[in-house]
């Protein structure tokens, strides 16, 4: 998840990913949720931003099979999420 | 594609990932690329970057079928892309 918010409500959003997902970089999370949760996350998010504003793309890898993840240079985010 | 370079050097990271990828937003690209082209991306990032203090992460879809992307409030980046 990836997103990009106005200064005032940057910290909400930041403060909303960090409670559902691992930070990684800037604003650039990532984790293994559950649909449910997930909804959740959407849910509480559309109330957070400004929605002709904000932009959050999130991309969703359901299988680890076809998926990937490469580090170039130093592992910032606290946590190692292995796909 | 997503990037945390130093001040000095940013400038460079993202000129290189306009040149391979699409921007979505901040430091976040995406597109999609041959093998070919991801091999002379890295080895050209490795040059470009601080390996001690940048960090550069790269999500890899290599199957469209277990993977999806979705947008909560504005698309930012110029161009869409569909995966």
């Amino acid at each position: 998840m990836v997103y990009d918010a106005g200064v005032k409500r940057d910290p909400k959003v930041l403060k909303l990913c960090r409670r559902y997902l691992t930070w990684v970089q800037n604003s650039v999370f990532e984790g293994e949720i559950t649909e449910g949760k997930y909804k959740m996350l959407k849910r509480e998010m559309e109330r957070v931003i400004n929605r002709q504003e904000d932009s959050v793309v999130v991309y969703l890898l359901q299988s680890t099979k076809y998926t990937g993840r490469e580090v170039i240079g130093r592992e910032k985010g606290g946590e190692t999420f292995i796909v």
